[in-house]
C-alpha cells in the first residue's frame, strides 16, 4: 500500500510543508525511518531526533516544526493524526466471511453472513453475531452472548453466559469475560460459594488486554461503559461499574462493587478496594492503593519510588520508629516550655 | 423455576414472616426486585434500601428485621442463607453426559460415564475423571491427571502432568495449573534451568480464579488443601503449601516454598516472599509486602493509602529526608542537655 | 531409568564419596529421599536436615559435605550440578514428530519433519518451524511466526504475527506474545486507537512463565534477549527492551518503551514505569515501583513489610503528620536560638 503525501494531507487536515507527490509506504520511528516512511513527533523527549530523521515526512505540530528536514505534515494533535495515517497504511488482515468448518455453533445461533468465524471457536446457544465481527481461533462463546458490529475477538477469549460486547469492541488473547465473581459467604469457619447469575455487559469501544479478566456480576450486571481503554492483566471485579473513556494501565485490580467515573486515568498496578466510589476525571498513579473513595477530580498518588537498598533501608528504620522520634520531641518541648504544639490530626482509620 | 416462601422457610431454616404462598422465581438486588424476587441484607452499609425495597422477600437478621415491609425469611446468617436460595433457583446448565465427538481422550484414560467432557477438551493418558465432573470446551488435561467427583473445569482450563483436583472444586476460565516452576540456577551469569518435576495436589471445594496460576512443584507437589478459595490472576509459585478454607483475593503472589495457614484470609495484590511460613487465622490487608514470616494470628499490613498528589509528593519528600530531621533533632538535644533519648531499636534488616 | 553414582560423577565432573555401583533412580529432597533418591544442598537453611537424610547420595559443596552420612557427589555448584543429573533422570516425554491430524496448518507454513504440532494447534501462513520444536495442544500461531530449533510452546500458548522465538526457549501455557499494546491518542476526551505495528523478537533460552503477556511493538519490535527467564502473570509493554540473562520473578509490570539491562534481577511484583531504562546488572526487590531510571549497577527497593495491622496504622499516621512535626521542631530551633540547620533536599518531584 501508498499513498501520496498530498492525500494525506486533504484527508486527515493537515498542512503539508514538502512535495505532495512523495509516496509513502509505512510509518517508522524517527530513528529508523527511510525515505518511504512516515514518522511523528508527539513526546518532547524525542525532539532532537528531529534533525536527523531520514523519514519521508513527519507528523507534527507547528511548534515543532522549525528545524526538520524532512517534508512536513503540521497538525493540532500529531499522534492521534499518526494514528490515522497508520490505520490505513497498515490495516488489519481483511474478513474471510463465515464459519470456518471446525468451528461448532448451536443450532439456535445466528451469525451475520458478513462475520467471520474462526477454527476451532465454539458458539452457544442463542448467541448472536453481528455485521463484521471476528471470532478469532479457540474463543468460546457462551449461551446468550451478543456480539455488535464489529467485535473483534482475537484469539483464545472467553465470554461467559449472556455477556454483551458493543460495537467495534476489541477483545485481545486470553481475556475473560463473565467468569464466576469471587463471592463467598462464611459459615462456621469455611466458605459457601455464593452463585454469580449477573453477566457483564461492555460498551462499544472498548479494548480488552490480553489475559485481562472481568467477573460477571454476583446478581445485576458488571459494566463497562463505551470508550473504556483496559490493558492487560487487569482483574476488574463482579458489580464494577467503569464510567466511559477511562483507561486503566496493566495489572491493576479493582475489587468487587467499585464504581469508577468517566475519563479516568489509572496507572498499572493500582489496587482499589471494595465497595469503593472514584469520580469522573481522576488520576490516580501507578502502583497506588485506594482504600477510600475518591470524591473530586485531580491526581492522587501512594506511590514510593525506589532508593539504593541500604539507603532505602535506612528510611524504613526511621519510619518504624517515628514513634521514638515524636516522643524526643515532646521531651524537648517539655524541657523548654514551648507552648502548645500546632494542633495534630487524630490518628485516621485508613482501613 | 419458582419455589414458595413457606417451602424456603421450611427448607433453609428460618423464621418466615409473611405469606407462605409467595412465589419467588429469582433473587434481585434489594434496589432493583419486583414482586417476584427474593433480596437479603448482610451489609449494613445498604441498610437504608430495606424500607424501600419491591422485593416479595427479604432475607436478613431479626436485628434488621424492624422496618421491612415485604415479607420476612429471619435467620442468623443471610448471606449464606441467601447463597443457598440462590443455588436453588438458579441452578448452573446441566450435565450433558458423555464425551463430545471433538474431545481427544487417549486411550487409557477413564472417564466416569456421568461426566462431560466438552468440545476440542484434549485429554491424556491415564487421566481419571469422576462421576458428574465437567470438563469444559478446549481444556487441556495433561497425562497421568486425577478429577475427582463433581470436579468443575469451566473452558480453556490446563492442568499439567499428574495434577490431582479434589471433589466439586471449581476452576475458572484460563486457570492453569501445574505449569513448570521459576526454578533457575545460576551458572557463570546465565540461568540453568532446574527440571520441575513435582506436580499440584488440589484438594476438595477449591476455587481457582479465571487465569489463576498455580506451578507444580520443583520436586513434591504444591498442595492446596481442601476449602480454599483463590480469585483471579493469582500467582501460586512452586512447593507453596495453603492450608485448608484459606481465601486469597485477586492478583496477590505467593513466592515459591511458602507455607500459608488455615482459614486465613489475603487481600489482593499481596506479595509472600519465598520460603516463608505464614501462621493459621491471619489476616494481611490488600497490598502488603510480606518478608518475614508471620507466626501469631492477627491482622497484618504494609498499605500506604493514596493522598492528594501534591500532599503526597510532600510526604514523600518528608520521609526521604527524615535523617536531617533526626539530625536536627540531636543537635537541639545536645544543646538543651538533655538527657539520654529513649532507647532506639536497631535498624533492623527488613529484606 | 537408573544411572549409577559412578556415572554421575564422571559425567558432571564430581568428586564421588561413596559406592559407585549405587543406582539412582530420581531426585528427592532431603526430608524425603529414600535409598534410590538423590537430593541435593545448595540453601544453607536446610543443612540441619544433612545429617538425618536417607537419600543414597546428596550433591553438595566440599563445604557442606561433612556430617552426611549419605554417599556424596562434590562439586562447586550442587544447584547446576543437580538440576543436570534431574534432566538425566526425568526427561521430558519424547517428541511424537508430525502434525496431529486436528492440527490446522497453513499452506504455506514450513514445518520441520522432526516438529511435533498438537491436537487443535492453528499455524498460520508463512510460519516457519524448525527442528524438534515443540507446539502443544490448542495453541494458536499467526502468520510469518517463526519458530527456531527444539522451541517449546506447552499448551494454550497464542503467538500473534510474526513474533519470532529463539532456539530452545519455553513458553508456558496462557502466554500470550505479540497482542497489541496499550496505545491510544487522547482526541476531545476520548481514546483513538493507535495500530501496533511491530512485533515481538524472543532470544534463545528464554523462559516465559504461565499466562505472561508480551505485547508487540507500536511501530519496532518488542525485544527479549537470549536467555531472559520471566515468571508467571508478568506484563511486558510495548517497545521493551530486556538485556540478556535478565530474571523476573512472578507479577511485574514492565511499561511500554522501558529498556532493562543484562543480567538484572527483578523481584515480584514491581512495577517499572514507562520510557526508563536500568543499567545492567541491578537488582529490583520485590514490589518497588522504579519511577527514575536507574544508571548504576546496586540493588534498590521501596517495599514497606508489613506489621501487626494497629502499630502500621500508627506509623502512617504519624508519617501523614509529618509536617506537624517538622513545624515543632522549627519552633523548638527558633526557641533555642540554634544556628541553620543542616541543609535539606529540595523537595524532589518522584513522578
Amino acid at each position: 500500500m501508498s499513498v501520496s503525501l498530498g492525500e494525506l494531507a486533504v484527508r486527515f487536515g493537515c498542512e503539508l510543508r514538502g512535495d505532495p507527490a512523495t509516496s509513502i509506504e509505512r510509518v517508522a520511528t524517527l530513528a529508523n525511518a527511510d525515505a518511504r516512511s512516515l514518522a511523528f513527533l508527539a513526546n518532547p523527549r524525542y525532539r532532537a531526533q528531529l534533525t536527523d530523521t531520514r523519514a519521508a515526512a513527519v507528523v507534527t505540530t507547528a511548534a515543532d516544526a522549525p528545524g526538520c528536514k524532512a517534508a512536513l505534515l503540521v497538525c493540532e494533535n500529531p499522534y492521534a493524526t499518526y494514528a490515522r495515517i497508520a490505520a490505513l497504511l497498515h490495516p488489519p488482515p481483511p474478513l474471510a466471511p463465515g464459519v470456518h468448518p471446525t468451528a461448532i455453533v448451536a443450532a439456535s445461533a445466528r451469525i451475520d453472513p458478513s462475520a467471520e468465524v474462526g477454527a476451532y471457536a465454539t458458539i452457544g446457544e442463542r448467541v448472536s453475531i453481528g455485521a463484521r465481527a471476528f471470532i478469532g481461533p479457540h474463543c468460546h462463546v457462551d449461551a446468550g452472548v451478543n456480539l455488535a458490529t464489529d467485535v473483534r475477538l482475537t484469539a483464545h477469549v472467553t465470554l461467559g453466559p449472556a455477556v454483551q460486547i458493543g460495537a467495534r469492541s476489541v477483545l485481545q488473547p486470553g481475556a475473560v469475560i463473565g467468569a464466576d465473581g469471587f463471592g463467598f459467604a462464611p459459615e462456621k469457619r469455611t466458605w459457601l460459594k455464593v452463585p454469580q447469575v449477573g453477566s457483564v455487559r461492555v460498551g462499544a469501544d472498548v479494548e480488552v488486554g490480553a489475559n485481562t479478566t472481568i467477573d460477571r456480576g454476583a446478581i445485576e450486571d458488571t459494566v463497562i461503559e463505551e470508550g473504556v481503554k483496559l490493558d492487560n492483566l487487569i482483574m476488574i471485579g463482579h458489580n464494577v461499574h467503569i464510567g466511559a473513556h477511562t483507561a486503566i494501565a496493566a495489572c491493576t485490580g479493582i475489587s468487587g462493587s467499585v464504581s469508577i467515573g468517566r475519563r479516568c486515568m489509572i496507572g498499572g498496578m493500582v489496587g482499589i478496594a471494595g465497595h469503593l466510589s472514584v469520580a469522573d476525571d481522576v488520576v490516580i498513579t501507578a502502583k497506588s492503593s485506594v482504600s477510600h473513595s475518591i470524591t473530586s477530580p485531580g491526581v492522587y498518588s501512594s506511590t514510593l519510588p525506589t532508593e539504593e537498598a541500604h539507603a532505602w533501608r535506612r528510611l524504613v528504620a526511621r519510619f518504624k520508629r517515628s514513634g521514638v522520634l515524636e516522643e524526643r520531641l515532646r521531651r524537648l518541648e517539655r524541657a523548654a516550655g514551648t507552648k502548645a504544639a500546632p494542633q495534630e490530626p487524630a490518628e485516621e482509620d485508613h482501613d
